[in-house]
């Protein structure tokens, strides 16, 4: 791990208790005194920021078009780029199994550290510093965000387009898992009525194998 | 909708500006001026109050175990029963269509309804204040939670048991979907590989009846 000065000043926010920063940053391969509980409480606040900031700067979005946005502002893909910013990478504290397996880039790792720096700000200080320290990494794409191009997710999308035109809902079947606990791919083949063949979709996690046979399918709809 | 004077002494706060409480308790039924903005905001940062509170009473308990303490104070099932206490649905403003179906005793819109307050609550004052109010309805639930008899969801323990054995992961398919929009009932099968016939759960969404079929194979497997 590096020195953390240089994060402190990447991350503008300067922690009285430094340890709670390095919890932050302790993976839970590398020691029972991890970042899983920082991330919980983390990930609860970064949502309140994020809902109260789209609440007050979408007057006119639905909420259906708010929880979208909000959904896109704090995926893990969000904040691993984020993280990626920071560098986090080079601070994390990982078990040696994850070292190996490359597991420190891994997107989830990083997101959820971010997460657990949230957590750890606002331990450190206040609900007010914390919003701040939110917005710091978050406000110029929340005000970047469009309610209109917010595009619903692909499952979303597919079910939808099937009610609209009373069919039944899609099937989605696991049919294949690979690899390790922590590194598994899913294979799900997604069936619909209107079409004969079952179309599959291959993704990290059974959600992402599903949207992305969801997605495959609405491509194959012409949607 | 019935005196509001009465309903500010039952919640333990009087509002500043009556309009967001009438909002509050407005149905998306009866008007586009409706709770749903609101509902959105109070969502997140109920989520945040409870979060922050199980992180700082529990502090030996696991990530996982915050994780569902909060599902189980969060949930609408709870929020109902709050709800229901104050008597919320004597207030509530809603469609001629819903008030026809018996809709406004329905679980789903008063739980809905008192997120919206929260929200109205937060608006109305501050992050503080709101804290307050929460603990007020959801204190005594929360100091009673106990992180070991939070039992996990059926279908998580289904999925772990069936993980622990590496068989396949359960399958499950809705096969029926009876009843208007808003007064469906869900019949899906669950199938594993373990026992032959198929096992049905009904519930008023697809989660709820995917959860009652994986409830119903944990008991045919005696678990």
């Amino acid at each position: 791990m590096q020195d953390l000065t240089r994060l402190s000043r990447e991350l503008n926010y300067e922690f009285k208790q430094e340890s709670l920063l390095k919890t932050a940053l302790t993976h839970r391969s590398a020691s029972s005194n991890n970042n899983e509980r920082l991330e919980f409480l983390g990930d609860s606040v970064l949502g309140q920021v994020i809902s109260i900031e789209l609440y007050l700067h979408f007057p006119e979005a639905s909420e259906g078009e708010l929880s979208r946005m909000r959904s896109s502002l704090v995926r893990g893909d969000t904040l691993a780029i984020v993280a990626r910013e920071l560098n986090l990478g080079d601070y994390l504290n990982l078990g040696s199994g994850e070292l190996k397996s490359g597991g420190f880039r891994r997107d989830s790792i990083l997101a959820d550290a971010f997460e657990a720096i949230i957590g750890a700000v606002y331990l450190d200080s206040d609900q007010q510093t914390t919003h701040k320290f939110v917005l710091h990494f978050l406000g110029q794409r929340l005000e970047k965000c469009d309610p209109n191009s917010v595009l619903k997710d692909p499952k979303t999308r597919l079910q939808e387009f099937l009610q609209a035109d009373s069919e039944p809902l899609p099937e989605y079947h696991v049919v294949a898992i690979e690899g390790q606990a922590h590194a598994q791919t899913f294979e799900v083949e997604c069936h619909i009525n209107r079409l004969d063949e079952t179309i599959k979709g291959i993704g990290s996690s059974r959600r992402k194998a599903e949207q992305a046979a969801a997605q495959q399918v609405l491509e194959k709809l012409g949607l």
